[in-house]
């Protein structure tokens, strides 16, 4: 019997094979556990299985074979409907069942989520991560959880296949979202910031390269300006990593959970208007560097905005 | 004659001892440099003689004795008056002289001022510098240079006294405060989102420690956050480094800047906020992390507020 439990502790629920759950799914695998993922393209069947996993065609089918599910959908909403949408998990998956969410959402939505488990046995894991489709690749995400300790303990295996860095930061559902929420204001300004300081550069004739190196080597250093700042220096911004609209929605959360505590943040403020007005400019699927398009109009090659669409007066 | 120009080479001046030029004094001594410094204020005359340089009483002996003089005043009206005030250098320093202006300044007027010396026969180099008072001491600050290309070689070793990364940004006059500026811009609005990210963790009673952790350890990462985020987890705003008063100067400067190009910087805009009401409500001499104390009215050891001073309505 006790075989069998821990067994079963090896069968990971996956809900969510977009481009993080997919690295996720990978280092699972690597890790020796045995993965059933879910997702609402049917087509990913072909590309689980190839990797050694399997395929509930159902969200039901999942809940029967697992008891610990992780989840990398998008938002609230898609979190809502694979728990509490027909057929969800929450009728089948079994009482004592852990539900690990680590998607970005609204940490109210999760506190209240906890509950709602609670009345169904299931157990919540607050657990957010930080380190993009890289770091789940390379299965070296941060993962911010907040939950009762035990589950925290006794899904730290899992947690760890796909984790370098794991926090528990006390029992209190949502904080691991609100410590996610303000990890994105931190930075979408930071983002917003190198475009406002390169864009005036380049505005008074500085040479970007040179300006991006003295940049970086001292305090005025940040992780997005090191990272993103060369895609704006090179104004290329078609390597797409993450896009302008992730951090229209980021920003626009970190807004709303900050109006709840009755907290005014300029900076966010500020910095969630400039990712909108360039998503509003029709640049929202455009790598999140191209921020500095509000500040600068400067060309971008392969760009021909139909005559008329660019600098129409409203 | 050779023998004397090389040892004249060796004489350097340096006018303004203040925390930034007592570390350029001690690192030029080291290297072998002759220092004739000057200040304002006379009994730092002692302090210059016990490193082993000279002390000038007057910018015309200074002039006099010095073909390269090395300026670490506070601003563009002290520079100013060193130069063109009663008895200042223009009338003393001789042909060829070379002056290294070392302050934050607006751009327009360092390059006016390069057209301004050149009519005396001086020559200028914009060579603003990054890394603070510790960097002076340590001899590493970050020299960001622009001028004529031949005079930036002539005091190469002068500058790599002190300066560890040396940038040579071409021959425009004010290209190199250009770009301090935009350090600045950078430095200002990192720390203050430092500030509301961590005084928005507080709001929503996360642990500081674990935050401020978590933060630094991926994309959220500022030198700002490293270096000043302790401080305000810890509301140690008495360590003072470098003082509210100094961003309201460099920020209403990035603003004045950017405005000349037309240029609209809502980020700085917002930081610049920051820093102004903090020093408003008299903290301008706090340590800059005090910034936070915008986002967060929280308890400061050993601050006790007059009556009727907190939160008083305006």
């Amino acid at each position: 019997m006790n075989e069998k439990n821990d067994t079963q502790d090896m069968v990971v629920g996956l809900v969510g094979l977009g481009a993080m759950g997919k690295g996720v799914a990978c280092n699972l695998l690597a890790k020796g556990f045995e993965v059933v993922g879910h997702d609402v393209r049917a087509d990913l069947q072909g590309w689980i299985e190839a990797q050694g996993g399997a395929f509930a065609h159902s969200l039901a089918e999942l809940g029967r074979r697992c008891r610990v599910v992780v989840s990398f959908v998008v938002n609230d909403a898609q979190t809502e409907a694979v728990l509490y949408g027909p057929d969800g998990l929450v009728g089948h998956l079994s009482p004592g069942s852990v539900f690990i969410a680590c998607s970005t959402m609204p940490p109210a939505y999760v506190q209240r989520l906890g509950e709602r488990l609670a009345a169904d046995g299931i157990h919540l894991l607050d657990a957010p991560v930080t380190g993009g489709a890289a770091g789940a690749a390379r299965g070296s995400l941060t993962v911010i959880t907040a939950g009762e300790k035990a589950v925290f303990e006794q899904v730290r295996p899992v947690l760890e296949a796909f984790g370098a860095n794991l926090y528990h930061l006390g029992e209190r559902h949502g904080a691991g979202s609100q410590l996610k929420v303000i990890n994105q204001l931190l930075c979408g300004v930071h983002l917003a910031a190198a475009g406002e300081a390169l864009a005036l550069a380049q505005r008074q004739g500085l040479p970007l390269d040179i300006t991006h190196e003295v940049l970086c080597s001292g305090a005025a250093f940040s992780w997005m300006l090191g990272d993103r700042g060369p895609r704006m220096r090179d104004g290329r911004f078609g390597d797409i990593t993450s896009a302008v609209d992730i951090f229209v929605k980021d920003l626009g959360l970190v807004l709303a959970t900050a109006r709840e505590s009755k907290f005014a943040a300029p900076l966010a403020s500020a910095a969630f208007n400039a990712f909108l007005a360039v998503s509003g400019e029709g640049r929202g699927a455009w790598d999140d560097s191209a921020v500095m398009c509000h500040y600068a109009r400067q060309p971008y090659e392969g760009e021909s905005p139909a005559p008329g669409q660019e600098a129409r007066p409203s």
